[in-house]
């Protein structure tokens, strides 16, 4: 393994950089700009001293005249001219995955952003470094700007976390808070998230909730010792949330977020990705706009919330330099916290009540008795229903529901399961009751 | 100084702890807990093997007899039996400081939550640590179980800080949230939260601010690179604040907060603490009862905002052990972020405009003409009023004013300096035209 003790001090840290999009320029910038101030803040310089990437004369902001230049991100984390290597290329496969895997088997530390690599590869790859004595940074992976990682790893003492939950993609928490704040559709959302570059022309990614997932699974395992199981979560996503759903959770109380949530019980781990009903008044509601917010709860009832910007060049390229900064001290973390063999093989834990309850809107059919017929098939499957609110203005704009006329009810249910709801949706179905696909949405009491 | 690189993670790490108050014993009761899990996460034991407090026999729960026992903490300090010295006396002088400093001297790693001493005597204590080479940790002496210590030394890369602001004294926030949600006095709030365990028997460290200026202090070093500077603060407590301010605040739609704030600009720092008007929809306006937060707003207009348990033995210990494992693992960064040798003397920035404007409660005489002979007297100095609200229902409770009959008056500036209000209303009061003191807020435009 490489040696950042007393003796190397004195000399500087050579980073190759792998991928010069919106981050990898900006690192390249603040380096360029901020070198000398860091120097005396570490007593160690830091230098690009070589990067990599698709196109060698696109213009990017930054002169790399000086730097040497690989096509071969796998050359690059192997060169003998450099002692940390940055990926900042994406992608769970591909050269992203080869380049890390490569640099960290010679033992030379790495310092990536990728959360899509991680969640695939996380536990191998830990491995590889633990084997070499080589360190491996992620903090940008998760929640862009803010220190999340580190928390994780160094900030918690031996707290146990019972919960952890945030709001984890930018793209969607703004899509929510634009149609909370004005009367437009998803859709129209979506449109002006991509013209301002808050979207991705394929936005699946984003707003399906995979995103998302990708990084709670790597929170998840932080915060628990399980091994990573990015396929083990429930996912859900936001594009069917209508401003129906939007106006009834205000009246009642609450806004709609896109929350990422991972449980810790005796009986395993739950995972899950989906729109949420929580408390106006609870911090996390206040977290609007493109800003990220990781909430840890531990066995203490002692709660942290840490938020800022989840994206952005800035705060992402600061959260990849603070890794850095923490290399050239000489910090050295197990990858997810406690040593690879020390990981748990993920164990799901079953199906439980849902504490919260659940929001659900359906458009049922504008005939005698059908409200006490739904009434009646809830309860045969035991679930209590807190309260009904039957309103015109819960009409979706613009729905377009074929055959008999029907009316947009609003029913929230006290503590139940989600099957027993799906369940008994399924059969007021069946029964002919309600026309389209039924809204299901959960409540968190936060 | 002590090695923790390789050769020395089989070896376990002794801690002598100096105090075993609530953090202390819950410190000690949690090693001896969570030993195993923590040499798993760790790969090294840590033991506590000596202690020393005021009383050995006094009952705090937790089994010392197999410890080694100090009367005298600074010999404790210098014991051959430990690696590292943990202190939790408190105090900004006496034994504290002494058996800091003989730890540090003898390249000794030392821990403590001592915001006192830090505020009192960090750069020189920090200076000793860099000369010896050992580390000093203090993550729970600010903000208690809130990693924000770890967040500015390591976490932001080379962010540059322009602002940080917080809720850092528990007692004041438990007292405010209470009379924002009750309709009770400041006296009546002071009296439940000693009740309560939330306040000394005298509390005017807390209420009066010198708690929260001590932590401020201490953060705008780490944010801004100037010496500690805790005399230089504006302090102003929360024992003056009356129902009439909370309910005209609520409906103008703010919420008292008392902050402690620092801000950095080209003329140099600006430190205060006071009560604060802050809008409702701000996310630190949601941080309520004992909850502390921090807000960092860099350059980049980018904003953390950390919020946690400011306070109590679970989450102080926890951030006590949080520097003690970053020791354990060998982590080294100079105690205020930068090398002592490196920060700047405190420059004080002179006086300027507060975007915000005041909030401004007077008891005007109540005579024809009162009310435009103030307006003309805040003219005259330039002050832009912004709203006034006279109401009956603003007169403060049992408020006893001797004299002619007044009426309790509300103002809103504009834009302007402290000095220009506080000049005004001294030339109104010496005009006779409002009796007893007037109340004077800042509104920071979070």
């Amino acid at each position: 393994m490489q040696d950042f003790g007393d003796n190397a001090v004195a000399t500087p840290l050579r980073l190759g950089v792998a991928g010069l999009g919106n981050v990898g320029a900006t690192l390249v910038s603040i380096l360029q700009r901020d070198g000398i101030e860091l120097t005396k803040k570490l007593g160690r310089q830091i230098v690009v001293t070589a990067v990599a990437a698709r196109s060698r004369s696109r213009d990017r902001g930054i002169d790399i005249s000086g730097l040497e230049w690989f096509d071969d991100p796998v050359a690059l984390a192997k060169s003998e001219n450099i002692d940390l290597f940055v990926e900042l290329i994406g992608g769970e496969d591909g050269p992203a995955y080869a380049a890390v895997k490569a640099a960290l088997e010679i033992g030379r530390p790495v310092v990536t952003a990728n959360k899509a690599l991680l969640a695939k590869h996380g536990v191998s790859l830990a491995k590889i470094a633990e084997e070499s004595g080589a360190q491996l940074g992620f903090e940008a992976a998760v929640a862009g700007g803010i220190p999340v990682i580190k928390t994780l790893r160094e900030g918690l003492g031996s707290a146990s976390i019972a919960r952890v939950y945030g709001i984890m993609n930018g793209t969607c928490n703004y899509i929510l808070t634009r149609m909370g704040n004005e009367d437009i559709s998803f859709a129209e959302c979506l449109r002006d998230a991509q013209a301002l570059g808050y979207a991705e022309a394929d936005p699946t990614f984003d707003v399906e909730g995979f995103d998302t997932a990708h990084k709670l699974s790597i929170l998840a395992t932080l915060c628990f010792g399980y091994e990573i199981a990015p396929d083990k979560i429930q996912v859900e996503g936001i594009s069917k949330i209508t401003q129906a759903d939007i106006k009834v959770a205000a009246d009642l109380g609450y806004k709609i977020k896109l929350l990422g949530m991972a449980l810790r019980s005796e009986d395993g781990i739950e995972q899950r990705v989906h729109p949420t009903f929580v408390p106006k008044t609870s911090a996390i509601a206040g977290v609007d706009g493109v800003m990220n917010a990781v909430a840890l709860e531990t066995d203490h009832v002692h709660e942290l919330l840490l938020a800022g910007p989840g994206a952005g060049g800035p705060p992402t390229a600061s959260s990849v330099l603070s890794d850095i900064l923490d290399i050239a001290r000489g910090t050295r973390v197990p990858p997810l916290g406690v040593p690879s063999q020390e990981l748990m093989p993920y164990k799901q834990a079953p199906a439980r009540d849902h504490d919260g309850g659940f929001y659900i809107r359906i458009n049922a059919r504008d005939v005698p008795g059908a409200l006490a017929a739904i009434a009646t098939r809830m309860g045969e499957r035991s679930i209590s229903i807190e309260s009904v609110i039957q309103r015109p203005d819960l009409r979706v704009k613009d729905e377009v529901i074929d055959g008999p006329p029907t009316r947009t009810v609003v029913m929230l249910t006290q503590k139940t399961q989600e099957s027993a709801v799906r369940e008994s949706l399924a059969q007021i179905a069946t029964d002919g009751f309600i026309v389209g696909e039924p809204q299901l949405i959960r409540i968190e009491l936060l």
